[in-house]
């Protein structure tokens, strides 16, 4: 089995709650990243509910977890014909770690009207951005093994200055080629670096919240990302992000409210 | 006492139940406005914590609310130094509603580097834009009578066109003169029509996921609001919105995911 499915099984207690094991994978420092962990909790919610796409997910992260067991609880607020609106929350050592408000449907279900005037990013072939070496991998958190980011050349990490923009943009795949699909769509929207690390120093640019919108099922193969902040203040800031699978849908869109930490 | 003040008040229960009574002066066709209702349930959440504002807000509506009594339960997840999070549901007649997940914080006590890109909606003044006649008035929901918008000229409600962009752009305020702060601003944005309609013929396009980040207390006066849509795929649309105070300043950032029902 690929590491992130592996990592994200949940089995189920009971009709409310589930057991998980929040692998040291996915860490950033000591702290598990907020995408993975989330990923855990919709692989309870979908347990929980027969629709299968996390139409829209919102996730409140109100302590970091740790790497260890937790449980995870669910609680269906709505089975209806088009979607199933969840709770999800994992709780580590009697506290609540994140909270989750989700609702599925089924993407295929859906007719009616298509216009798209969004455009992906414009990005030169994957083998002509910037690959992280073995050197440079060393040196960045354990999340950064798992998934294979391909930056725009010129773009990369390192020391913030005025005139940049705070944008990232690059190709992004499992780095054991585990193929995209909606349940790891959430995951992977908040897999990139803060790109506001382009324009300010911080120690580090923890998520208060995070929403994503799956948006289609993704087509297999790398996907293009682009994530940016406009509006900065007083720390607050909002990040948003786009995925773009390789038949060139927008598969996902998210939005953060995150928090500059002093560096 | 202003209408929106009047008609969003709550009365405590008890420890995690509000009484209060959703207004008819809100509606669209037969249903309350989404972001009216979610401004009654954040009532009962800002009533059941210390922390004055709602910096993030997730609301999914599993049904239109109806006019009358409701209840809202409040359910509190964390009490924070930064942050207090609730959850809070408005039930009627035994059935939920609508189901909001937020986190509050106090805007006042955050420092850090700021740095905005974004830019307000470059408009002509408010008394170049199109006012709505007491004639049009008659002919459009309740809540029309409610907020007073004045779109850029030139792109007045109508007919949709494949020429079109999905943009509404223009001034808002209360139509009672009643002063924008932060617990309007979630109603504020979902109070434009659908840009959608600029561009496809709908019944209604009703929201299932509405998120608003409120980024800063609003100076008093008109605020300039544009709500756009970039992606449609089988009906399904996301509308991104912001709204600038009359200072200049991002106050409200808010994204839905919506749904085009056949015309």
């Amino acid at each position: 089995m690929n590491r992130f499915d592996n990592d994200t099984q949940v089995e189920r207690i009971d009709e409310r709650r589930w057991r998980a094991e929040v692998s040291p994978a996915w860490s950033i420092g000591v702290n598990p990243n907020g995408g993975y962990v989330l990923a855990v909790v919709l692989a309870a919610a979908r347990d929980a509910i027969e629709h299968p796409h996390p139409l829209t997910t919102t996730a409140h992260f109100l302590k970091p977890a740790t790497t260890g067991p937790a449980e995870v609880h669910v609680e269906v607020h709505k089975v209806g014909r088009r979607q199933s609106t969840v709770s999800g929350w994992l709780v580590q050592d009697g506290v609540e770690r994140l909270r989750v408000l989700s609702s599925f449907g089924d993407l295929d279900t859906f007719a009616g009207p298509s216009r798209v005037t969004a455009t992906p990013p414009d990005l030169p072939p994957v083998e002509e951005c910037e690959q992280r070496s073995e050197a440079v991998l060393a040196t960045l958190p354990e999340i950064a093994r798992r998934v294979d980011l391909r930056l725009r050349p010129g773009v990369m990490f390192g020391p913030p200055a005025d005139e940049h923009e705070a944008v990232f943009e690059g190709w992004v795949r499992f780095s054991d080629e585990r193929e995209p699909d909606v349940a790891s769509l959430p995951f992977l929207a908040d897999a990139f670096p803060p790109p506001a690390l382009r324009v300010v120093t911080a120690s580090w640019i923890p998520t208060l919240e995070l929403t994503v919108h799956v948006r289609a099922v993704p087509a297999p193969g790398w996907m293009r990302a682009r994530f940016a902040t406009r509006v900065m203040v007083d720390g607050l800031l909002e990040e948003d992000g786009e995925l773009w699978d390789s038949a060139g849908r927008l598969v996902a869109q998210s939005r953060q409210l995150a928090l500059v930490l002093p560096g």
